[in-house]
């Protein structure tokens, strides 16, 4: 392949931040057939069984159908972490204390976190972004502030959030991600740090998807059975409190979510919008994707599973969102460490199907 | 961690090139205990909720255990690709044409294979050996030459090769992993390319566990029903004509293996002797990695697989070998692919180890 090919020159990138949540979600569209049709050919004609690169042949296709061509590289990559707290752990549904979201937004800037060590081995970039952490930032370098308020209120009192935050939060995620595909970026992870954020998260889950709260909702970062049971209790009372509609995904997010949610609700609109494939990490992740798709269906065809996480309820948060992960690795850390495993892989799928010759190129006897 | 820790001194290396397979066989050691556990502690220790990072801490204590202290990367990776023709493709046991095998070597040495684009992307270097290519070929730069035979006999006809041919193709392969230890070798991995080659593969692996054929043959490059029953035949009988005695793994391999297979499992017992993490690829690295642990039972402990292929009979070739897979990406290329995306995992896992900061030189709060 040509490499000049790919990539659309960098002016065609210009001054596109800024748009709302209306104009975003009107400019997502289905993946482009032609360029999956040529991609699925020349994965037939490339030196190798046909189909025997397996999930790298299907990612290889998605990716050109969300491109609009065979690209023959992904040259930039990030994977955008956002930070916020919760108000449900003064409900007691966390192991670690909440002071822990602030000190491991300072591990990132300080690049020793396994988000950090994942990114630079895969030669991506980290976007850190505080959301909402309790506390706050002085102006720091490396570190994007969206705050939108210092953590969410405890659900289980009343709402997470007002609705204006719930929209604030997924436009400031919109803005991130759009600033990012200004200086160039040819894919995009998502990751996440907020202690207490797998409870929003099933709440989510549950209240989109009627899943019983019991099923979808794990350990976290470790609890014991007693405090599992409770933080089941809690979600379900957050339901009850909240009532949550579940046709309306931004009174969901509002009633039960995060801002770090929303936050990545709009990084992987925004993405799906400027046609910049997004890799999603895990549990967290899951529930912003279940939050996306069900603001804008079509946006389901263009996200990219990164990984089966280790938090129970993963598995059927996957399931509801009809997406099948590239990695399975037994990991629950979050950060976007997943995703980043996930993205190398995309890439290789990506410079396979540029990369290799055909049977013709090669000189090589196809099948009789 | 300081990184003039990892790697010994290159003097070290020198002159070891030439052991035969007795004396390999004699320096398999266990894993390190002590390195193992001072893993284990600093795992715990890190910026994260223990555990959370699954199967990358497993194979990062593991791979101390194998290097006898934490590594702090691995510098130099190579994925070690031997190619063999087989004679029992005359029984019709694969769609391709033989010359496929050669014609393919001159693809890997073009550069442009899967596993030269994969390698290249995890930035691995690839050793393409001919260990048997029926045609043969004039000195090529980048070929190593250990050619046992122009491929094996048709082993439904008899053995496919003497017992000397067995012992000399995985000293061949022994002393290819010796001179890369020589050049520097942190991590290696196993790939093959011979047409026909998944026939030997399930034939070695019936007759080592006793499985039954049909349970570990699959459609290989793309067989259709009628003739993978062929292929079943084919290998039941050549496990009959020949009888290999399940307690002998040079008698099987003798019998119904193949010179790639035998050359692998040199690469395998060498780098497991030279205490070199190995990372095995799919089916037919499967087969030789059975070899190897009935040679040497100790040798178990330092094999990585890497992929659980598509090829079906792996799930149960694993199973037999008691080792769980990094990836399942339904890959079934062979050449060493999945052996290398699971190296970048591997060497993802020896980063996240030694770079990730523990809690108290973050600053970060444990769980209470």
């Amino acid at each position: 392949m040509d490499e000049s090919e790919d990539n659309e020159p960098k002016t065609k990138r210009r001054k596109i931040v800024g748009a709302s949540l209306d104009q975003i979600l009107k400019q997502i569209r289905p993946l482009d057939e032609a360029a999956m049709e040529s991609a699925r050919k020349r994965q037939e004609q490339l030196t190798k069984p046909r189909g025997s690169l397996g999930k790298l042949e299907d990612v290889s296709i998605r990716i050109a159908g969300i491109r609009g061509r065979i690209a023959s590289f992904l040259e930039h990559k990030a994977i955008i972490t956002m930070a916020a707290d919760h108000g449900v752990v003064n409900s007691g549904v966390s192991l670690y204390p909440q002071e822990v979201t602030r000190q491991m937004v300072f591990n990132f800037l300080s690049g020793n976190a396994g988000i950090n060590i994942l990114t630079r081995h895969i030669g991506a970039r980290v976007i850190i972004v505080d959301m909402g952490v309790v506390g706050g930032f002085e102006p720091q370098p490396g570190l994007i502030c969206k705050m939108i308020d210092f953590g969410t209120k405890d659900m289980t009192q009343g709402p997470a959030m007002t609705r204006q935050q719930a929209i604030d939060s997924i436009e400031a995620g919109i803005e991130v991600v759009e600033a990012e595909i200004e200086k160039g970026l040819d894919i995009v992870g998502t990751g996440e740090m907020g202690i207490g954020n797998t409870t929003p998260s099933s709440a989510i889950c549950a209240a989109i998807t009627g899943t019983p709260v019991q099923d979808i909702t794990g350990r976290g970062t470790g609890l014991g059975d007693e405090q599992l049971d409770h933080k089941v209790k809690m979600i379900e009372k957050a339901l009850s409190v909240n009532n949550p509609d579940p046709t309306d995904p931004i009174d969901v997010l509002s009633k039960v979510g995060g801002f770090e949610i929303g936050g990545l609700v709009g990084v992987i609109l925004g993405a799906v919008a400027h046609r910049v494939p997004v890799v999603i990490d895990g549990f967290i992740s899951g529930a912003a994707a279940l939050l996306v798709i069900n603001l804008a269906p079509t946006a389901k065809e263009h996200i990219i599973a990164g990984h089966h996480s280790a938090e129970s309820g993963h598995g059927i948060m996957l399931e509801k969102l009809g997406l099948s992960p590239l990695l399975n690795l037994e990991m629950r850390l979050g950060e976007g460490t997943g995703a980043a495993l996930a993205m190398t892989v995309v890439e290789a799928a990506v410079k396979t199907l540029s990369g290799m010759k055909t049977f013709a190129e090669a000189g090589v006897s196809d099948v009789e």
